[in-house]
């Protein structure tokens, strides 16, 4: 068993890099924030006895040795980056359960055959520099490191100035930590578990996922003066966009999701007819299929609305990731550890990405959830309880040691 | 007849201050551009043996003296700040060709009954400090100046902040240059004269105008895991209000206008469902009935739309202005200058407000309109032609002779 106490203690310290008044956390990747935690995290990894390095794009590798250091390491970890307005959990639980495993194998004096390695991936979250999980797309060969490291933020800072100033621009090429297979530890960030009282999510999959940009070219004028049939409204439009969206992603019940999650009018005036918006769209789903459906639906509607508003609509698809089906043998690895452990547990399909639906691509990979307080995420009030947090440590720990073997 | 080249000059050569590179003027009210073309205008005046002098509230009037200096003087201007993406004559023409009319009485050695006043309203616009048309309004009462000065930008500067920045708040009480009668020059900003072919506008009335600033709040979550029946997404909030908006000035046919200028997100990322959105809301008739209507209507469809979504939305009326009877006496006098220079002529109601609107509350006012290129302003490409702008000058100064007697 883990140590509950010093797991959390763990969560609740770092989580004053970025700490908000509204107690969640503000640590977009790469800023002075994450610099404070990533330091924090290599300190503790120092500590513990790891060997430490860090890749061309900031994700930091902690290993411990293993009998046999011929096999490359049993993975595990996440990410320490948050949204603008995130929460404590949000990834941090991950990484910092990864942390509490390697401590609690250090006092039981348990030498695995397998080399582990922890690892806390640069820009998970996707909302600094697009797309999310940036460090372990590339990590799989998605990206190139050089198209990564050009990528700009809202401001044109670029992941390589940013990584520079910062000093996490490391001196691995990226992939060459290998692993024999992954574990990721997160909150679920939906309702599923709390609602039918697991303790346990056994991720089996998660939802593919779509990103565009948008940028709708009306013509702006006079609020008063122009009569509404003569309007080219940006924004009248952008808002059919968005209510057509959201009737698509319904049309397919539970099985997927849209979102318009930005959306900035340029030069905007109370008394101007907006003349150009900039947007993003996310689309999801777990079934392939459905993911080219939305594309085509959404694409179908967006044509529509531009031609009978005479405005002009650019839409860019610039991520898609497949939907995930995690390795059976590690997913029933997963399971065994809850059930041997004790915990109530059900099988689940993560609705958010993360940078083990990324890594299964190349190893074995799977995950485990736990609950999240009314399933909220991607905000401040993000909560979960220590009891839940540690029994996925424990499960996380179990089930790493059943693939690296003691 | 005025000098139709040396007006024309003086536009062009005003535009520098603040042009844009798509040809149109950014000369933000109280900013540099703002200071740059205020100086030109003074010295302008002066050369031309005005006495100028400057209100409380930044707004700058010259006087030229008439045979009666006990009579107030008759009022002629407009205003020189512009829109974020402004024009080259929206404001522009109406002062530049008060100055024109001044020097063409100069030039034929001309002396009038009335003593006349040229004048350049600050803040005509409203787009850095609302409401438009600030300083007219509180000339007329409407505010006190107290109110005004202490109003922000989206930055936070004050108003007073403002003009002791580029040396403009004037040590003349606002209110105390008095008029006998004011007469405004202004493109028509809409299609109707360009459409009829005819290139006077008789203004005998101008619609009203409510502005509103709003504010959605729902509840940031993922855009991943979080089902869409679950959803509080507030820029799914503002879309429907938007259309509800249109839906609902468009059932008054050509008797009203809605628009949403600025909507911004708070804390936007791709990957989450927008939480808070600011916004504002500006609706206009000329018909006061049709504003209450618009009011009534709006409020019950925001009401709607946020019990249906589980969101909140605060809706508050910022600035009710009454639509305007320009007085009879005046746009006769208008008609009669436009009849007898021989230029065709209609009588309009403006679409637009204008500082005219609110001096007609407290003195007989009118307005000239002349036409733009397809009816378009608030926009870098509004246009007018020079003779177009010539014939408004040669009207606004036969107008103002027959008020102020030669
Ligand atoms: N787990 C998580 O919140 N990842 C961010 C990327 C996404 O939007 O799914
Ligand atoms: N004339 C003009 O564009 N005024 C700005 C205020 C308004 O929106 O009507």
């Amino acid at each position: 068993q883990i140590d509950s106490a010093r797991l959390w203690g763990a969560i609740h310290e770092t989580a004053k890099f970025g700490a908000t008044p509204k107690g969640g956390v503000r640590r977009l990747t790469l800023g002075p924030e994450d610099r404070q935690v990533r330091d924090w995290f290599r300190n503790a990894c120092e500590a513990a006895g790891l060997d430490v390095h860090v890749d061309a794009l900031g994700s930091m590798f902690g290993v411990r040795k293993g009998r046999d250091m011929s096999k490359a390491p049993i993975g595990l970890g996440s990410h320490l980056d948050t949204q603008p307005t995130g929460g404590k959990y949000d990834g941090v639980l991950g990484t910092l359960a990864a942390l509490e495993v390697v401590r609690t194998l250090n006092d039981a004096g348990i030498e695995t055959e397998t080399p582990i390695c922890i690892c806390n991936w640069t820009n998970e979250e996707g909302s600094r520099f697009a797309p999310a999980m940036m460090a372990s797309a590339a990590y799989v060969g998605d990206f190139t490191t050089d198209d990564i490291l050009s990528r700009k933020d809202a401001e044109g800072v670029t992941v390589a100035q940013a990584l520079d100033s910062i000093g996490y621009r490391g001196d691995r090429p990226v992939g060459t930590q290998k692993f024999s297979g992954f574990v990721e530890l997160h909150i679920e960030q939906g309702p599923i578990l709390e609602a039918e009282n697991k303790t346990i999510g056994v991720v089996d999959s998660g939802q593919g996922v779509l990103w565009y940009d948008g940028k709708i070219t009306g013509f702006e004028s006079h609020a008063g003066s122009t009569p509404m049939p003569l309007r080219r409204d940006a924004l009248a439009t952008l808002s059919e966009i968005v209510l057509a969206m959201e009737a698509i992603a319904k049309k397919h019940g539970p099985k997927a999701v849209g979102t318009i999650g930005e959306a900035v009018i340029a030069n905007p005036s109370r008394n101007v007819i907006p003349g150009e918006i900039a947007f993003t769209v996310d689309c999801r789903s777990a079934d392939a299929a459905i993911m080219d459906a939305l594309d085509r639906d959404l694409r179908a509607a967006i044509a529509e609305i531009a031609a009978r508003r005479k405005v002009e609509v650019q839409f860019d698809l610039i991520w898609r990731k497949p939907p995930t089906h995690f390795d059976p043998k590690l997913v029933d690895a997963v399971e065994s550890a809850a059930k041997m452990l004790g915990y109530s547990h059900r099988r689940i399909t993560s609705g958010a990405g993360h940078d083990a639906c990324n890594l299964n691509t190349v190893m074995p990979t799977a995950m485990v959830f736990v609950p999240c307080k009314d399933g909220i995420s991607h905000n401040e009030l993000e909560d979960a309880t220590q009891a839940d947090c540690a029994a996925g440590a424990n499960v996380l720990m179990h089930t790493v040691l059943a693939l690296a073997g003691v």
